[in-house]
C-alpha cells in the first residue's frame, strides 16, 4: 500500500476517498478536511475566541490538535461527569494534552460544582444516562462560553457520529431534530455559535490521527453508553459502509445539500420564541430550562441517589 | 404464548404490535392491516378492475389471497424473467395458486414475447440485473394494465421492502425517488394506478400468512439479487428492528406523514412533461422510453448474449 500523495509506504487507507496515506500526508489529509469543513460552513472567523469541548477521547483531543495546526488557538473545557474510573482516566488525558501543548484547560465538575453526577441523574430520573449527559453538556458548555466571552464552542462530533444521529432522526422522521442537525448552529441571544469541524472525518481516522501525532487518549468507550441505540445505528451504518465505502459521507453531505433546508423552516422561528430561564437565565421556550428541570428532579429524588 | 385476541394458543408474535396470534386471528390481523392500508391511502375503489403482479413468491400470492378475502376480485399477471430454475419454479407456484382458487392468471414471457431475459439483459448492458428487472416489470405491468383496461396494478411490496427502499433513498438523499416513494401512485395519462396494499405487513408475516393459509410459494430468493445493496439495507434495518421493534413501521409511516410532502413538489410536475415514447407509445420524458432503450442496447450487444 503506497501513499496516494508521495508514493512512500502508506500506513492507513481511507476507502471512501479511494486513498492511502503515509503518516505525514495522513495528518495533512485530516487538516485539509477540517479546513474544508470550517471554510465550507463558515465555522470560525479569525477574530473568534474558540472553546473546545474536551472529553479526553480521541475526537476532542484530535480536534484541539487539528485546530492548532490550522493556527486556531482554542482553550479547552473539560466537564467532569462523575462516571467512576472512566471519568477519572478521561480527565488525566485531557490534562496531559493541555500540559504537553501548553494550552489553557478549564474544568467544571458536575459533582463538585453542581451537586450531581450522570449515574446519579440517571438513577434519580429513571431515564437514560445519555439523555442527562447530552443535556448537561449542551447547557454547561454553552453557559461557560457565554459567561467567559467565547464566540464559538467546537465539539468533536465526527462523520460517524453525525451519520448515526442523522440515521436516528430519519428513522423517526423527527423533523425538529432534522431541522436543527447542522455542522454550524449560529450564535443568537444567549447562545454561542456551535461548530463541528470533524464532520468530514471518520472515527477510525481520528483514532489514527491521535496515534500518528502521539496523542494519548481515553480509548475506552463510556461504560454508560454501551448498548445504546446510537451505537446500534453506528453498527448498522458500518455494515453498509463496509459494502459501499462513502455511504456515510454521501448520507451526511447529501442531507446538508438537499435535505436540511426542507426541515429548517419548521425550526427557524424557535429561537425567537425563547425567554431567559426563570431559574438560571439560559434561553428556553418553557419558563424553566430543561437543565434546571433536570437538577430539580434530581434534588427531589431520594437523597441517596443524586450524587451516587 | 397466547393469542392477544382470544387467549388461545398463539403461533406467531408480532413484536412491533406487542401482540401474538392464533392462526385465525393472525389471518384477521393481516386482513385488517391490508384493509387499513387500502382505506388510508384510497388504493382501491369498489368498481376498480385490479391486476396483481404475481411472482409466485410469498408476498404476491399472499396479496392476491388477502385481496380476495376483502372481496376484491383481482386477476394476476405473471412475468417470466428467464432466470433459469428460479423462474421455472416460480411460475408453477403462480399457476398452482390460480388453478386452486379459480383465478385468471395472465402470463407474459420476456424471452418468448420480447426476445430477451434478465440474465441476458444484465450481460448485454454490463449493468445490475436488478435494474433491468425492475425497469421491465414497471413497464410491462403498466402496459398490460393500460392495454387491457385495468384501473389498478397492485404489487406485493411489504413493509420490509418499503423500509429498505426508503433507507436507500435517504442514504443518497435522492429527492426524486423520495418524492415518488408512496404506497399509491395515482393514475394519469398512460399510467394505471399503482398500489402497495402490504405496506403495513412485514416479510415474516407474509411468509407466516402463506403457511397458515396453505399457500405453496417459491421460497428461494431470486439468485440474481443475492448480495445486492437492497438486501444489505434489509439486514441493517433488521438489526435495528431487533433491538427496537417498530422501527421500520415508524420509519415508513413517519415518512408518509411528515417527510414525503417535503419532496413531492419536486416531482409533481414530472408527469405533465411526458410524451408518448416514439417507439412503443409509453409516456416518457425522453423521446424513447427507458424500456425501449434497454431493448435497443440488448439488440445491439453481441448476439450470443441477448437471450442467454
Amino acid at each position: 500500500m503506497k501513499c496516494t500523495v508521495c508514493r512512500g509506504p502508506a500506513v492507513i487507507d481511507v476507502r471512501r476517498h479511494n486513498s492511502a496515506f503515509c503518516p505525514d500526508h495522513f495528518v495533512k489529509h485530516c487538516q485539509d478536511q477540517v479546513r474544508k469543513a470550517i471554510h465550507e460552513h463558515h465555522m470560525i472567523e479569525p477574530a473568534d475566541r474558540v472553546l473546545v469541548a474536551v472529553s479526553g477521547g480521541k475526537d476532542s483531543l484530535a480536534l484541539w490538535d487539528l485546530l492548532a495546526g490550522l493556527d486556531v488557538t482554542a482553550d479547552g473545557l473539560y466537564l467532569g461527569l462523575g462516571i467512576g474510573d472512566y471519568s477519572d482516566e478521561s480527565v488525566q488525558h485531557a490534562r496531559a494534552y493541555a500540559r504537553a501543548h501548553d494550552r489553557a484547560l478549564h474544568e467544571v465538575d458536575l459533582g463538585a460544582d453542581l451537586g450531581f453526577t450522570i449515574p446519579g441523574a440517571a438513577e434519580a430520573t429513571h431515564r437514560s444516562p445519555c439523555g442527562a449527559c447530552g443535556l448537561s453538556k449542551r447547557h454547561l458548555f454553552n453557559r461557560f462560553a457565554v459567561d467567559r466571552g467565547y464566540d464559538v464552542v467546537a465539539t468533536g462530533h465526527n462523520l460517524d457520529d453525525e451519520a448515526a444521529v442523522l440515521l436516528g432522526n430519519v428513522l423517526r422522521w423527527d423533523v425538529g431534530y432534522l431541522g436543527r442537525q447542522h455542522p454550524v448552529l449560529p450564535a443568537s441571544e444567549g447562545f454561542a455559535r456551535k461548530v463541528k469541524p470533524l464532520v468530514r472525518l471518520g472515527e477510525r481516522e481520528m483514532a489514527a490521527y491521535c496515534v500518528m501525532r502521539g496523542i494519548d487518549y481515553q480509548v475506552e468507550e463510556c461504560p454508560m453508553a454501551v448498548g445504546n441505540r446510537h451505537l446500534g445505528y453506528k453498527e448498522a451504518l458500518n455494515a453498509i459502509e463496509d459494502r459501499s465505502p462513502g455511504t456515510k459521507a454521501a448520507f451526511v453531505y447529501g442531507f446538508l445539500e438537499r435535505g436540511h433546508h426542507r426541515f429548517a423552516e419548521d425550526v427557524a422561528s424557535e429561537r425567537s420564541d425563547l425567554a431567559p430561564c426563570t431559574s438560571c437565565g439560559a434561553p428556553t421556550p418553557d419558563g424553566v430550562c430543561a437543565f434546571c428541570k433536570l437538577r430539580d428532579r434530581i434534588e427531589r429524588a431520594p437523597s441517596d441517589q443524586g450524587t451516587s
